[in-house]
C-alpha cells in the first residue's frame, strides 16, 4: 500500500512536471501565433507604421556611413557615435515630434556646451585641489535647478527633452574637461555630430512619407465629431424605433464610439504640442491655431459625457411608459438627428476646410425641434400619470436638450477655427439649400480620410478667386 | 512743412522703437516675477519635487566621482561617461519609473551587446568588402524590426525604453566594431558602467525620501473617491437648499472637483505601469493588484460623467417647478448624501487599508432612499402638471439613481480590492453602528493624507491578532 502511494506520488510529481512541459510547445506556438496576429493587425491597420520602421532603419544606416567611409571618419573619429545615438533617440513617428526633439537637443547641447566650457575654465582657475570641488558643485547645482525646472507645466509640455539634454551635456563637458584638456574641441565635435544626426532625422522624416502631427490632430478632431454624429443617429434608431435587421451590429459599434472621445485629452494635447514645431505643410501654416482644436476637443468630451448617460438609459431595464415615448418620439428624433447631422457636417467641414457648411442650418433645425419639444411638454397636460414611468423619456429629452446646446457651442468653435484659418469659400448658391445632402458633401469626398495616404490639397489663399466650382478644386487636387 | 513731417516721422519711428524698449525692463521683471510665483507654488504644493531635484544633483555628483578619483578612472577611463549618461536619463520622479528604466536599459544593453558582438563576428568572417555591407544590413534590419515592435501596445506600455536602448546599443557596438577591434571590451565596459549608473539611481531613489508610484496611485484613487463624495454633498446643499453664507465658495470648489477625475485615465495607467516594477514597500506587496485600481478609476470616471450632467443642470437657468422639487427633495438629498458618504468612506477605507467599512451600510441607505423615491414618484399622482417644469427635477432624480448604481459597483470593486490584498480587519463591534461617524473615521485620521510625508504604517498580516483596538494601531504607527 505504502509503495503504491509512493508510486502514485512519483507519477504525481512527474505528471506535474511533465504536463506543462508537454504543453509547452503548444503554448509557445499559440503565443507566437498571437503575436503574429497582433503584428498583422497593426501593420494592416496603419501601414505608415511599417514605413516608419523602415525609415528608422534607413536613417541609422545612413548615419553609420560616418564609420565606414574613411574621409568622414578622419574628421570625426569616435565622435561619430554621437550621430548614431542622436538618430536613435530623436527619430519619432511624427515630423513635429522629431523636429521638436531635434531642436531641443541641438539648442540644449549648444547652450549647455558653452556653459560647460565656461564652468571648466572657471574651475581650472582655482588650482588642482579646488578644481574637482568646484566642478562637482557646478554639476550638482545645474542638475538640481534644471531638474526642478522640468516640473514647470509649460516647460514639461515642450522643452522637457531639452532640459534633460542640458543636464547631460553640461555634466559630460564639465566633468570630462577634468581629464581631457581638449574640452573645446570635444564640445565642438559633439555639437556638429549631433547636428548632423538631427538633420538626417528631420530630412528623412519630412521628405520620406511624412506623418505630420498637425494633420493627425486635424483629422482626429474631424473623426471625433463624426463619431459623435454617428452616435446620435444610431441612438434614434435604437431607442425610438425598432432597429432594422442587419443594421443592429453596425448600430452597436456606433453606440460605443463615444467612449474613444471621452479619454482623448492627453493624445490631443501631445499632438498639438508636436504640431507647434512643424513648418508650413499642405493646408496648414506655421502658426495654425492648434489650440482651437483643443477647445473643440474639450467641448466634444462634454458632449460625449451626455452620450454616456444616454447609453446608460438605453441599456437599463426600466424603459418607462410607451405613451410619453410616442408623444415625444418625433421631436426628439428630429433633435437628435439634426444635431447628429450638424456634428457630421462639422467633421466634413474640418476635413475639407471649405466654407460655408450646412451645420448652422442643422443646428437651427435642432433648436427649432427643441422649442417644439418644450411647447409640446408645456401644452400637453399629463393627467394622472405616474411620474416614475416618465423618468426615462424625460431624462432622454433633457440630455438631448443639453446635447443640442453643446452642439451649438461646437459649431461656434468650428466657425472660429474656420475664420482663424481662412477656410476656402465654395459655391454659395448651391449651399444655401437646407437639406442634409448639401453640395458640400460632394467636395467632402475629395478630402482625405484618415487613412495612410493623406493626399494634401494645396489651396493657397491667392487661389480663393479660382475656387468657384468643384472642378477647380479637383483640378488643384490633381496638381499635387 | 515737409521737414516737420519728416521730423514727426522720425519721432514716430523712434517712438515705436523706444516705447517697447522703455517697457522692456518692466515686462522682463513681470515675467521673472511670474516665473518665481509659479516656482514657489510648485515647491510649496509638493516639496517632494524640490527633494527630487536635489536627489538628481546628488546622484550625478556621486557618479562623476569616477572621473575625479584616480583608481576608479584607471579602470573605466572614458567609459565612465556612460555612467553619468545613465544617471541623467534613468533617474525619474518615482521609484517604479526609475527601476523600470534602469532594468530596461541594463537588460537591453546586455542582450543587444551580445547580439552586436555576434553580428560583428559574423560580418568579420565575410572579408574586407563584405563587412561594412553585412553590418549595414544587420543594423538596418534590427532597427526596422525593433522600431515596429515598439508599436505593440504591451511593449509600448512597459518596454518602450528597452527597445530604444536595444537599437542604440546594437548599432553602436556593431558599427564601432568596424573601427575598433576591442569590441568585447567595449561592450563589457559599457555594460558595467551602465550597471553602476543604474544602480546608483535605483539606490538613491529607493533610500533617499522615496516616491513610490504604487503609493501615489493608491492615494490618488482614494482622493478621487473622496472628491466625488464631496461633490455629492456639495450638490445637495447647492441644489436643494439655500447655501449657507461663507460655505458657498468652498462648495464651488467641491462642485468643480469631478473635472479632475474625468481626465485621469492616462496618469492612472502610467502610475500602474510604474508600480508594477516596484518591490514590496510599506503596505504594498510586489504583486499588489494594481489593475484593480484601474477598474475603480474607470468606474469613478463613469460616475464623474453623471456629475458633469448634474452640474450642467445646476448651472442652467430653467430650474423647473418648485413643487416637485419640494416633494422629492428629502429622498433625493438622502440618496445623494448617502452615496457621497459611501464614496468618502471608500476613500478612507483605501487610505487606511482597514476593514470593515460603513460603505455598504451607506449604499444600502441610498438604495433604500432610491426605492422610496421610486414609490413616491409612483404613488403621487401629478394632476395637470406641465411636463416641461418637471424636466430638471426628474433628470436630477434619474442621474442620482444612475450614481447610486455606479456607487454600488465602486463599492464592489473596492471590496474586491480589499479581499485581494487582505485589508486589515479592525474592531468589528464598534463598526456595526450605522451612523456616518463610524469608529473607522477615528482610524482614518491615522492614515497618511497625500501630502509630502506619507508615513507608512507597516501592518503585517501576522499582526492581525494585535489590531483589536485603536491603541495597537497607533503603537505600530510610532514604530515606523
Amino acid at each position: 500500500m505504502a509503495s503504491s502511494t509512493t508510486n502514485q506520488e512519483k507519477t504525481g510529481v512527474l505528471g506535474r512536471v511533465w504536463e506543462p512541459l508537454k504543453a509547452l510547445p503548444k503554448v509557445l506556438w499559440e503565443k507566437v501565433f498571437d503575436i503574429c496576429k497582433v503584428t498583422k493587425e497593426i501593420a494592416q491597420g496603419d501601414p505608415r507604421r511599417v514605413i516608419h520602421s523602415l525609415k528608422v532603419g534607413l536613417a541609422i544606416s545612413l548615419v553609420s556611413l560616418f564609420y565606414y567611409y574613411q574621409p568622414l571618419y578622419e574628421n570625426f573619429g569616435l565622435s561619430a557615435m554621437w550621430a548614431v545615438m542622436t538618430v536613435v533617440v530623436v527619430f519619432e513617428y511624427t515630423v513635429g515630434a522629431t523636429l521638436g526633439k531635434g531642436l531641443n537637443r541641438t539648442m540644449a547641447t549648444l547652450v549647455a556646451g558653452a556653459l560647460g566650457v565656461g564652468a571648466h575654465y572657471l574651475a581650472s582657475l582655482s588650482g588642482e585641489t579646488g578644481e574637482p570641488i568646484l566642478i562637482g558643485f557646478f554639476v550638482f547645482l545645474q542638475a538640481a535647478i534644471a531638474s526642478f525646472i522640468r516640473f514647470l507645466p509649460k516647460v514639461k509640455a515642450r522643452y522637457d527633452y531639452g532640459m534633460l539634454i542640458f543636464i547631460l551635456t553640461f555634466s559630460l563637458i564639465s566633468v570630462s574637461g577634468f581629464r581631457d584638456d581638449e574640452v573645446l574641441e570635444m564640445a565642438h565635435k559633439r555639437l556638429s555630430t549631433i547636428f548632423i544626426g538631427g538633420s538626417a532625422c528631420v530630412m528623412i522624416s519630412i521628405f520620406v512619407c511624412p506623418v505630420w502631427a498637425g494633420e493627425e490632430l486635424h483629422y482626429l478632431i474631424a473623426d471625433k465629431l463624426e463619431t459623435l454624429g454617428d452616435f446620435l443617429e444610431a441612438f434614434v434608431y435604437e431607442y425610438f424605433e425598432t432597429s432594422k435587421e442587419g443594421d443592429s451590429k453596425d448600430n452597436k459599434s456606433c453606440l460605443e464610439g463615444y467612449k474613444s472621445v471621452l479619454n482623448s485629452k492627453s493624445s490631443e494635447e501631445s499632438l498639438a504640442n508636436f504640431a507647434k514645431w512643424e513648418p508650413r505643410h499642405g493646408k496648414f501654416k506655421f502658426r495654425h491655431p492648434w489650440d482651437q482644436y483643443l477647445k473643440i476637443g474639450a467641448l466634444s468630451r462634454q458632449c460625449a459625457c451626455r452620450m454616456e448617460a444616454l447609453n446608460g438609459i438605453l441599456n437599463s431595464e426600466n424603459q418607462g411608459s410607451q405613451e410619453i415615448l410616442c408623444t415625444i418620439k418625433e421631436v426628439c428624433s428630429e433633435m437628435s438627428l439634426e444635431s447628429g447631422k450638424a456634428l457630421k457636417e462639422l467633421g466634413r467641414l474640418i476635413r475639407t476646410m471649405t466654407r460655408p457648411s450646412s451645420a448652422d442650418t442643422h443646428v437651427a433645425n435642432s433648436k427649432a425641434a427643441m422649442k417644439s419639444l418644450k411647447s409640446l411638454l408645456q401644452s400637453s397636460l399629463w393627467e394622472e400619470t405616474e411620474l416614475l414611468s416618465l423618468i426615462p423619456a424625460v431624462t432622454v429629452a433633457s440630455l438631448l436638450i443639453d446635447i443640442v446646446d453643446c452642439t451649438e457651442k461646437i459649431v461656434d468653435s468650428v466657425n472660429d477655427l474656420a475664420s482663424l484659418t481662412n477656410f476656402n469659400i465654395v459655391d454659395i448658391d448651391k449651399t444655401t439649400k437646407t437639406s442634409s445632402e448639401s453640395s458640400l458633401s460632394e467636395y467632402a469626398e475629395l478630402g482625405p480620410k484618415t487613412d495612410n495616404s493623406h493626399v494634401v490639397i494645396l489651396v493657397e489663399e491667392s487661389a480663393l478667386a479660382l475656387t468657384h466650382c468643384g472642378k477647380s478644386i479637383s483640378d488643384q487636387h490633381n496638381i499635387v
